[in-house]
């Protein structure tokens, strides 16, 4: 028989994460911080795993973020799993749940907002106005809430991750930002608590996004015109069932910056709609 | 002979700056930051002496912040003395001036902004567009790079107080924020590093502000009508030789919300122009 690993306590409040971490650092243990919108899948264990190579302690915090979905977005259908979630996070000894109310993060009257310009403009940016400034705003909390060391953050977000070393940066946040690879189904398809959303039909066609990504960035890596590969790529998305194609483009890794050739270390980021549930994927795409 | 207080080092970067306070931390002590744009008068030395009460160690930065400056406003002729305002830290016992570049501050790529609504709308925010998210910006800076325990700011700028009290609230920024009373001269006048601008006529006439604020205050205190009392007080103010009275208001003393009559505890806020210079002062009004 193996043994049941216990449940990692959850914390509400401010106050009750700062007197635990407070603990802790009295103990002389290193803290990471992950922070997540629950409905915890692989690619967020992966996160925690990576974020105890950094500390003693991994919080990983669970809050959907009214302020990042915009009105016509999935905040209320956003699937809300706790107590899952806490059973997924003790199999990987997370030391600590942060699941805070809404009204803890966003008492009355509050009224402060972080935006970044430059790398959360275009992409994800261009079809979900203020999401960005709702994650920076929140991550910015978080952070000076728990007060980690490091904090991890998934490349499935790769704008996102962007964004994020921009403002903790530019903010002069004492933290450590470590970006994690995507964790992919058999079939490429990068794990998303949006998966779930899919219909059996949609999960079938659904591992196109990243067969483009890869067959894109091939084709650009052997010489093709940017352009014109993008251009087949988003027509094989569309062919493959997607209603449509939000963006796939070229950027340079570092900055986003617009690449119309392979002149430096690039990224290939997508967002597509399949049925009612929008999906997003990213790739590296180095020089020959 | 009195012995010449030794005057305070200066730390240029960020990793400096840290450097120290580590040192600091790791020998027990407590440590305050008062964050100043230097030209440092008694208004300032009163900060620090409020910031030893609450720290064993202060930090004074001075740092002339470009991106709370209008494009028309005094950012070039704003005075720089560093040597001076090091003497006069020197007679108070500042244990570390922090005076970092613009570069260090804002590099190449910068591009994060922090906005406030309600508290930092109206008053100064009318006419001094994007000034107090430039505020709320390097305050946040200078907060996270030194990590103080506590941070004194002058009640002369009362408005950028409740700003900072806002969104140190809602970012959870782990310091304490503490408002200093406004140091006056023999005639009431504020002190203010941009008195350094008036002519001599104009400083025989600057008093007029702060009379009026108290005479102001006085007949609302008795009973007069609000809205009469201020008309008042800005015909007052012109008469004394004022060029402009950008606003003279009776505000909620904590939210800043306007108050048409004096049911709860209120602040009066004036910012008024003479010759070139542009002065503010505010005063407490409290129910009979």
């Amino acid at each position: 028989m193996t043994a049941i690993p216990a449940l990692p306590p959850v914390a509400r409040s401010v106050a009750e994460l700062r007197r635990i971490v407070a603990e802790w650092r009295a103990a002389g243990h290193k803290v990471a911080l992950v922070p997540t919108m629950g409905a915890l899948h692989d690619g967020h264990l992966a996160l925690v795993r990576e974020a105890q190579r950094h500390a003693d302690k991994v919080v990983v915090s669970i809050f959907v973020n009214p302020i990042q979905f915009g009105p016509n977005e999935d905040f209320d259908a956003y699937p809300r799993t706790l107590d899952a979630d806490r059973a997924a996070l003790a199999t990987v000894g997370a030391a600590l749940v942060y699941a805070p109310t809404v009204g803890e993060m966003y008492p009355e009257g509050f009224a402060t907002t972080i935006s970044v310009t430059g790398v959360s403009e275009g992409l994800c940016g261009a079809t979900r106005p203020g999401h960005f400034s709702g994650v920076a705003t929140v991550v910015t909390k978080l952070l000076l809430q728990a007060q980690p060391d490091a904090a991890c953050f998934g490349e499935k977000d790769y704008q996102q991750l962007q964004v994020i070393r921009r403002f903790v940066r530019d903010l002069d946040i004492p933290v450590e930002i470590v970006g994690v690879p995507t964790v992919r189904e058999a079939d490429g398809l990068a794990r998303s608590s949006r998966n779930a959303y899919l219909s059996v039909e949609e999960r079938a066609a659904a591992p196109a996004l990243h067969r483009t990504l890869s067959d894109t960035a091939a084709a650009i890596r052997a010489g093709a015109a940017v352009d014109a590969a993008l251009e087949a790529g988003r027509r094989a998305i569309l062919a493959a069932g997607f209603v449509s194609v939000d963006y796939l483009e070229l950027r340079a890794a570092e900055g986003l910056a617009p690449l119309a050739a392979l002149d430096r270390p690039a990224r290939l980021l997508v967002a597509a709609r399949i049925g009612k549930t929008r999906l997003i994927d990213n790739i590296p795409v180095e020089g020959a």
